[in-house]
């Protein structure tokens, strides 16, 4: 018997059929004998529908009230899963963030979670009932305000909660079987990981894999939580991203008659590569003609970062002798694309820089693995996989547990095919994909 | 300058053209001076949509989710009103029933307000913002959970509001222009009352009025708050409800040019009779053939009222002395009928009577004012004007502002209009009514 925290996201729960699905393997976790607490997103479409809603009123909504609004999805889908739940014979109670103890700070539209405090959480499961918290909000501790968590909110939420309440595993539910080698979507043969260390993950998600945010998995390692990211829509067993996966209970949600989940003993088999992650969100922006004197990089970066930009690769290019100019490259969120140009062509004068290009017609891809600095040889390996197939490079970056490079847009899905071969990832059959998203 | 409660009901705020309609009208009293506090209902038809999603996933949902769930509503319409407020330049904050500090008992579904402590809405007004409130809802003390207050809630909301705050005036928004002498759909020239007592009005909604709710006329007379029911389509003055008009402010909400209220000079004005009520949602239950034997009728109605059933009017018929049986006949809710007649079955042998019978074709009229008591002739003049109409009576009931009598359900529209010419209530041109539903 375990205590076990479940997130579902808002495709899981998108009108009442799917919520009485979930319902069902909720009860069933329950009735084989463990603690449940879950974290729900709002249903489908209704944030999007709230949002529009917003917009229909001003143009621009004061974030404190947003939240407000955005808030109401989730009260509505835990609500009614708790209803669902209830109809199946197994107690349950719906709790808000703020019920459930999620203390945020006041940066309404993305808080951060300061404290999880759920005593109300502990003492439902204490007594029998499973207990359903709003995913992706919160609330002040000093002005008891409601706030919301961002992107990935409800991940974080579920996470968070797992700590606070020293769960065994906290259970990440998608449309996908896990965390693969490569997007099933570019390469069908795509293997799916059975077992991740959170390094290894922060580095997949910090390189466009979507399974999992970035803050979820930084949380999650943080505070040792064990995460088991599987589908909604099946009983196997799924990714395992932890530390040490043989700690992390098998929690059976099998349909009578069906095997168990194997993880346990497939994870020592597990490739020193992990995978590879594509990223298609970014752009590139060249500060051509810069002089080559000291602190001219870091004004540059000091320049982007206060226009709230954040950077992800940088490249400078060897300096030419003759002229003592040099060219910067950097690459950053598309969205703050613009933020960056502006602050930078505001300072094209003081810093003396030649011109500003911006090139959003990139891709990156990254191959990730916990080998990789004791195998001298998987940079090379890399570069003549895409020179096999190809492919120009235009940036390089590397750490400890992953190397990136960026190529033309175009190229991105070969690139990624390409190394995902190399290195021996390919599986034996397809990968199955059972939504359009990936998520 | 005064401290004004409005409150919105679904229909002012159905869409985000009425929200950025009803943001328009509070913006303007607030930049008249006065400090304005908000209570919203849910949009239009969110309730509805909500209980028929909790529908679709069960039967029987636990009532302390479907507060949760039903509480969703207002949290979207509040946020909405103060992003629409503030984007006409006027500072407005959005509060749950919580954070208003609205405590109730916890009795789901129709909790009643046991306190309110108004701080975090009293600290807003005082920064010069307007406080927007849920209505409808609140918290327990104990427990911290979510409860609504049912039919009314919110009406009652904004007066519990406004006695908290000790606020001028409470503004109940309506799609009429006030309280009529009769319903203006059944009688065109009937009159809007400007000034009414709280013991007059306690006997209107008792029969049948629907413009304001029984329990939020005894909690603005318990409290001494005057209530203002006026249009939301208008600015004219509308119906104040209080036991001394002249204390309530005349806040000036009057497009620019046009003409202030005069509720005040014309109050001293109002006739003995205030108007004529009438109710269709009641049934009448006969006891054929009961023993007139001592304490027969209290286990009667002992009977139907521990089956939950309220009883209205009373009649028993003078018992024939030849066989020692009577008649009892009661009023009640339709929707109390089939409980009673249930009950009261169980119980035939018992107490020995005949037969049952059940009719829900009737209507009931009442005839209000306050001098009525001291005018005997009143009640022959109703008896008199209905013969001249040609209407059955088939109960009658008094009390001391108030004569009601039974008839059939298609004479009641006649019986009303009879009475209201009868006792010179007519006026000289046709109410204006905005919508179907006269709320």
């Amino acid at each position: 018997m375990a205590l076990v925290v479940q997130k579902y996201g808002g495709s899981s729960v998108a009108d009442a059929e799917s919520i009485k699905r979930v319902a069902k393997r909720i009860a069933e976790t329950k009735r084989a004998g463990h603690d449940v607490v879950v974290v729900v997103s709002a249903m489908g479409d209704t944030t999007d529908e709230l949002i529009d809603l917003a917009q229909q009123v001003t143009p621009l909504p004061p974030q404190r009230e947003m939240d407000i609004l955005l808030t109401a999805g989730e009260r509505i889908s835990m609500s009614l899963l708790a209803m669902a739940i209830n109809n199946l014979g197994v107690k349950a109670k719906s709790f808000t963030g703020q019920q459930a103890g999620v203390i945020t700070d006041a940066v309404h539209g993305k808080a951060h979670i300061v404290d999880v405090v759920p005593h109300r959480i502990r003492e439902t499961v204490e007594k029998g009932s499973v207990a359903i918290v709003a995913g992706f909000q919160g609330v002040t501790q000093s002005t008891n305000d409601v706030t919301t968590l961002g992107r990935g909110g409800s991940d974080t939420t579920a996470v968070a909660l797992a700590a606070g309440l020293s769960a065994d595993v906290c259970e990440i539910y998608t449309d996908v079987d896990g965390v693969f080698t490569a997007d099933p979507r570019i390469v069908p043969t795509a293997r799916k990981i059975d077992h991740i260390s959170y390094e290894e993950m922060l580095d997949m998600a910090a390189s466009g894999a979507k399974v999992l945010v970035l803050r979820c998995v930084e949380y999650a390692r943080r505070y040792g939580v064990p995460i088991h990211v599987r589908s909604s829509f099946s009983t196997k067993a799924g990714t395992i991203v932890s530390n040490d996966a043989r700690s992390v209970p098998n929690v059976p949600q099998q349909a009578p008659g069906s095997p168990a989940g194997n993880e346990a003993e497939v994870i020592m088999e597990a490739p020193i590569i992990s995978g590879v992650a594509h990223d298609r969100s970014e752009a590139k922006i060249t500060v051509v003609g810069v002089p080559d004197v000291p602190g001219t990089a870091a004004r540059i970066f000091e320049v982007v970062a206060g226009a709230g930009a954040n950077i992800d690769m940088i490249v400078q290019n060897v300096s030419v002798a003759a002229t003592g100019l040099t060219d910067i490259s950097f690459t950053l969120p598309m969205d703050d694309g613009a933020l960056a140009t502006t602050a930078l062509d505001a300072v094209r004068e003081e810093i003396g820089f030649a011109s500003l290009q911006y090139d959003d017609q990139i891709g990156k891809v990254s191959l990730i693995g916990a080998g990789m600095k004791s195998s001298p040889g998987v940079s090379a390996q890399l570069f003549g996989a895409l020179r096999d197939a190809g492919i120009n490079i235009e940036m390089i970056s590397t750490s400890e547990i992953r190397i990136s490079v960026v190529t033309r847009a175009d190229s991105l899905d070969d690139a990624v095919r390409a190394i995902h071969t190399a290195f021996e990832l390919d599986g034996e059959s397809e990968a199955v994909v059972y939504a359009g998203t990936g998520r």
